[in-house]
């Protein structure tokens, strides 16, 4: 048994954030619901990377939005607020990721539901939290990630470089899914309901706490090394370099040690532990000269022998081709109930044994409507 | 009463992935005993980022490992074995993160635990998962990035550029405490104990969710702007650009609208939606020149007023500062048991409108083990 088999959840939730917590949880067994706007939906079903376009809707939606339900409501109407009041006095969770009073407005805030469901757990995502001149911002990832230094870790020395995915959306999501876990649990001890709440900007924190942790105590802002950053915080070797046929990523590891084994002479002068920090702009450009003039193979062939931690760097193509890869079956694919296929990635977390896949695939905007009224409305009003 | 008092963690991980696993589930109540070898302990202790040493140890290791108690016993050495024995039999959770088998030559693999404690959620964060030809491989965070495909996402057109924090040892620590929590859940409905188990590589495809489904689905890899990149399937305005006096972040956006409200003509014609995806270098280009002739300030009270989406770009130092930031109150100051006190981050989940704060700092090596002889190794004897 799945651990969250038979457990409801009403996702309000749109985009990212909310929706990729609630993706977790229905792989782990829950039965989520989409409460969508007729018509439109939710909005990530039309926002597009790349502009693909598969089935109609964008592969973002389809990607985050698998092995869910969807019900369409116009929770302004009459007749379907009756029906969402149906729902969430059912649920075990009801979540949204809407600007603060947004739910208020809408009347499905925390104190509504709790007012006819007790025992529920009602999670939030906001961009800035409830308090605060930045609370109506658009919490939107690129801006979180801007406003919360984050943008000074990666790439060398210079200007701001954003990290290439939603990592605060997705870290929100995680955070928000451990808060509604945790008081699902404690709901089984003690009965009581929980109001959990995550925002955007306290995630992208926690994310940097280490950093955050360490520029408390000595003042510092983070400085990038000059060439082959791969974090501000770390000496020499730390970062991925050129060779003469593709990449190579070098983590930790004694300079001297690299200097014998790669058979690079100017390195075997430092010594001095504490030098891999100072002096890591010097020592990362010799060695980036340096493998230039052998092949990502060579390099891996020596150092990985010696037990150095270096990897080769790869694509997705060439990933995917490789046995390390498919060990872990980390495809699956999955259907729409039209009939339309598609592939995607799996929960990676697995339980007893068991890989938590899902042929289910994105549902159509209201698709469920019918199913949903007869299972869980028409037998409530009994 | 937080949603894990009174739970108790056994956990033998050592880093970052692991132990920030752990982390949240202390923050969010349970009692964390983190089990060390005698003398040097978590390797964490000694692992200094940027050569910052506080009160002797890490900043890294006092920023992941507070709110936890340290017991140092040498697993090889039979009084000790034993005193680990009565604290797993105990266990509600026993966790780590060695390379697959470690545990199992250590003596303390699920099903060794789960012979003396059937009702134990054991969990285990490996790097490339139990089989394949990785699976020996370090379990280490850049070497997982560059597998994994993550690094041509973030930073212009060009060569690889990987994220400049740990996030695979995050994302996989935050995946292996929402598997625990699911099964701690499952337990007290149904009594079973259960195996939690995680990789690194699972969780770095997993970070990659939404771009693989698209790559899967179109073929191609991805391919990131020139300039100004923030997300390699988006089109423009989506980066950071330079102003006059610093940066500003632009997020989704019409083109032309942007040219009307920034006075820059030339981007009116760009009145194809698709455009902005497939003439984003060009876009990109003209934005990036036009954005230098003013200053954030200016450029922020124009667009802002008309609700598009875009913010300061501001360090730690400045975003301090604001009024936005203070308002979530995101830090802590916490104590070590000799009165050494250091600031940090805190729990980015709360509960019921409460900060989940802690004041307990990170644990010296051994501290707690009287107090645990005392309190769970003493009394079970009898």
């Amino acid at each position: 048994m799945r651990p969250l088999e038979d457990y409801l959840i009403i996702d309000f939730s749109q985009f990212l954030s909310g929706p990729s917590a609630a993706l977790k949880l229905a792989d782990m067994g829950a039965r989520v619901i989409k409460i969508e706007k007729p018509d439109t939906g939710d909005i990530c079903r039309h926002l597009y990377t790349s502009n693909v376009i598969m089935n109609g809707e964008s592969s973002v939606f389809h990607a985050i939005n698998r092995n869910k339900e969807s019900f369409s409501a116009d929770i302004k109407d009459d007749h379907d607020r009756q029906q969402i009041w149906d729902l969430v006095k059912q649920a075990d969770v009801v979540m949204h990721n809407f600007r603060p009073g947004v739910m208020e407005r809408l009347g499905f805030d925390y104190q509504s539901v709790y007012s006819v469901n007790p025992s529920v757990i009602y999670g939030e995502i906001s961009g800035y939290g409830n308090e605060g001149p930045w609370k109506d911002n658009p919490g939107q990832d690129l801006l979180l990630q801007s406003l919360s230094g984050l943008t000074w870790l990666s790439g060398n020395a210079g200007g701001p470089v954003p990290m290439g995915l939603s990592i605060i959306d997705m870290l929100a999501g995680n955070h928000l899914a451990q808060g509604l876990l945790a008081c699902l649990f404690r709901r089984t001890i003690s009965g009581e309901g929980a109001l959990v709440q995550v925002s955007m900007l306290e995630s992208a924190f926690d994310f940097q706490f280490e950093a955050i942790t360490t520029y408390y105590y000595d003042g510092k802002l983070p400085e990038r090394s000059q060439k082959n950053n791969a974090h501000a915080y770390l000496g020499a070797p730390y970062g991925i370099y050129q060779t003469a046929n593709g990449f190579i990523a070098l983590a930790m590891g004694s300079i001297p040690q690299l200097g014998t084994l790669l058979g690079c002479d100017p390195l075997l002068v430092y010594t001095d532990v504490a030098s891999a920090f100072h002096l890591r702009d010097e020592i990362k450009a010799i060695l980036a000269n340096h493998l230039l003039t052998g092949t990502t193979e060579q390099w891996l062939g020596i150092l990985q022998k010696a037990d150095i931690w270096c990897a080769d760097v790869l694509t997705w193509d060439t990933l995917m081709q490789h046995d390390g890869f498919k060990a872990l079956n980390m495809l699956q694919q999955v259907e729409m109930s039209d009939g339309f296929t598609y592939r995607t990635t799996r929960c990676p977390i697995s339980i007893d044994g068991e890989l938590l896949t899902s042929a289910k695939g994105s549902p159509k905007l209201g698709e469920d409507n019918a199913a949903i009224i007869n299972d869980l409305i028409t037998r409530h009003e009994h």
